[in-house]
């Protein structure tokens, strides 16, 4: 008696075949036990708990989005169209001021449910009232790893590394390892050089990430070459901040050397082209880095600068604007994009056993309805995923073997309620 | 008593207010009779033949495609991520050679199914077997302009001349207006001189539109500049071409007089950002061209260099794309990027009356779902509605006066039948 059997679906497993490509969409029964993928195989004959009947749906692994900001969802269309000084000082900064723990609380719901209901089974947060945020992610059932954006000098800032340690230790892990925590300098701009070692040095010990924002802007990039005499990214590794594995946000102002730097220390990038164009800072050299073996994923960042966490949209803009920049239309093809966005994400992450589906791995998968019309003809149903389809078209959520989102509908989530917190909330911090 | 009656809804009626803003969102009701806008007042107390109730919707003016080639649905996904020659060489050519004329009713079926449900009500095509789109369109109840992309020299482009003016006589001003006709020579480099000269002079004497591919890539420039000593846009201003309305898809590749040349002669761009990005073409300097008064709208290409047909996604990718591309996020903000798609493009296509509901005006609006997550919090839909909007967010379509989709539901074209017709033609034709 398996948990959940979803039956003859078209199934994009993500596995590689031999000449390297990706392997067909092909028909099968996909079996669910727990938290892992029991059987993928043309008919299983055994019960389960829950049958789904999968002849019009697409399955394949959730989407990862490698940069977020949960919260900030309540801050979306506040501050749109402005200059990114103005944007922060504003705008963002007083409007998070104005939080209160309770409203992180539905802010984060409000995101979980947008992510979820387009497609998106595991992110990389960081932001501050955590523990509202882990709780958040923890009753929606989506894969995370979750961090303390840790501003300061050595003062201060431990103050905001002590509350990165308490989400380390009481969230690291949970629900079968579900949610992870990392550590989260924010950046060099705002960490002094004393708290970024420190950081660094905290994350080695308890052998988890680091979560950073790298080279986002040119100022960032012209202030660390004044100030250190040297590039915002051989500044961090010289700091010795490179030594943990990091997942580095944005990565738009590097030289060669630092593209080779960030290949030599295995750093992984959250590519965020769809913040990178909106706020003016540019546009990240997303091929360049990965002719260099540096691993890419995408992240929407908050939805104050994208403006919506869809990963299939900032995926199909990682993909297009690397053609488009580099006048290549075989730049970041189709099958390279979704492997991103999917498998090598998860495996950043620190969720190798996600991302393929095989027997054995964690049953994290998405079931898309290919009936719209963007999905016809049925010629190349990769080139789909990446060029055309819409976070509407996912229809059903599976994370860690549990039904999130069935139809449509949110299992773990209260939308009703969601929608009313926000109407209430909203006006108070968005003054 | 009127046709339709819309009550309390939330209007973003594209009015523009004294100070040069667009008129924020109000609620009111907004009625219709025959194929024009009837009333917009905060109360109407009248009956109507079909009421809907628009409490929970926002109602603005359809959308705008600038620049189609509806029955390349077909072709969607075949042939991405090629370079572009092969792309044309081995599969698009080879494929439009296999069209059969009920093909493309059904091509084009697919296209307009794709179109209303993400929210366009209008667009500008070009493509050839033109008496099948327009008996396509006619049915579907889009607003359209249509052309014959003629291509060849004086002798064999003359017969698909022949087939544009017959276009012409047939079609211009169907169903009181809301089928247009244009000619469409393809572009300089599949067009003779003299055809080109002769198509403008037809043109003219038929006092309508052109609708042209220009300068969309640098081999087109490149080309240009040695056969003829001169830009592909100072040699069409040369030939007269411009001497008619013209609607230029593409002007990717444009000197600084080039620029001026457009300006001068009120050529209307329909910018394709997204299709130029994923052939590898490039990016229209689409902000510089605004800054000298030159008109531009969005336009989606065909569904095989896209690959969809959801002009909420262009608009936005234009807006993006210039704040990246000038490292300004102030560049092409919300409310002009909507503008831009809407009130701009029905007036560049000879439709002023549409894309400003007010009384008098053409009955052609969307009616959107706002309790998306993507939508809260409510502070800024105009915002929401370029940064954020899904095509999937429509949920019902009016055009002319007559309601075209309601609750996503098709009210004049066949979707089951569309979805088998393309499920039986599609192996014969990208064989």
């Amino acid at each position: 008696m398996y948990d959940i059997l979803v039956r003859q679906a078209t199934i994009l497993s993500m596995e590689t075949t031999p000449d390297g490509s990706l392997r067909k969409p092909f028909i099968a029964d996909i079996a669910v036990e727990g938290q892992r993928i029991a059987a993928i195989e043309p008919n299983i004959n055994c019960e389960a708990r829950k049958v789904i009947e999968g002849q019009d749906y697409l399955v394949m692994p959730g989407l990862v989005n490698m940069h977020t900001h949960l919260p900030m969802s309540y801050l979306r269309s506040y501050g749109d169209d402005l200059p990114l000084q103005k944007w922060l000082e504003t705008r963002v900064y007083p409007a998070e001021d104005r939080w209160q723990a309770e409203d992180i609380l539905w802010a984060t719901q409000l995101a979980l449910w947008e992510m979820i209901e387009s497609g998106t089974t595991c992110c990389n947060d960081m932001y501050f009232f955590v523990d509202e945020i882990a709780q958040a992610v923890d009753q929606s059932g989506l894969r995370a790893v979750l961090s303390r954006g840790i501003v300061g000098d050595w003062q201060d800032g431990n103050e905001r590394l002590a509350e990165n340690i308490a989400l380390y230790q009481n969230w690291h892990g949970a629900d079968h390892g579900r949610i992870q925590v990392a550590f989260a300098p924010h950046a060099i701009y705002t960490c002094s050089e004393m708290l970024l070692r420190k950081i660094s040095e905290i994350a080695q010990k308890y052998q988890t990430m680091l979560h950073i924002h790298l080279a986002e802007t040119k100022q960032e990039f012209d202030d660390c070459r004044k100030k250190h005499g040297t590039t915002p990214t051989a500044y961090l590794a010289e700091l010795g901040c490179f030594d943990n594995p990091t997942i580095a946000a944005h990565a738009v102002w590097l030289t060669e050397e630092d593209e080779n730097i960030l290949a030599q220390y295995g750093v992984k990038i959250a590519h965020c082209p769809r913040s990178n164009l909106k706020l003016g800072n540019g546009m990240a050299k997303s091929y360049e880095l990965l002719q260099k073996n540096v691993g890419l994923g995408f992240g929407t960042d908050g939805a104050c600068s994208n403006n919506d966490l869809n990963l299939f949209l900032e995926m199909r803009q990682g993909s297009l604007l690397a053609k488009g920049r580099l006048y290549n239309p075989l730049a970041i093809p189709a099958e390279q994009a979704l492997t991103m966005a999917t498998r090598d994400a998860f495996s950043y992450l620190g969720f190798p056993q996600a991302g393929v589906l095989q027997k054995g791995n964690l049953a994290d998968f998405i079931l898309l309805d290919c009936k719209q019309p963007h999905f016809l003809p049925p010629y190349d149903l990769i080139s789909h995923l990446v060029y055309s389809a819409q976070g509407s078209d996912v229809q059903s959520v599976i994370i860690n073997g549990k039904i999130i989102m069935e139809k449509r509908e949110m299992k773990t989530l209260d939308t009703e309620r969601i929608r009313f917190e926000c109407y209430n909330r909203f006006p108070r911090i968005l003054a």
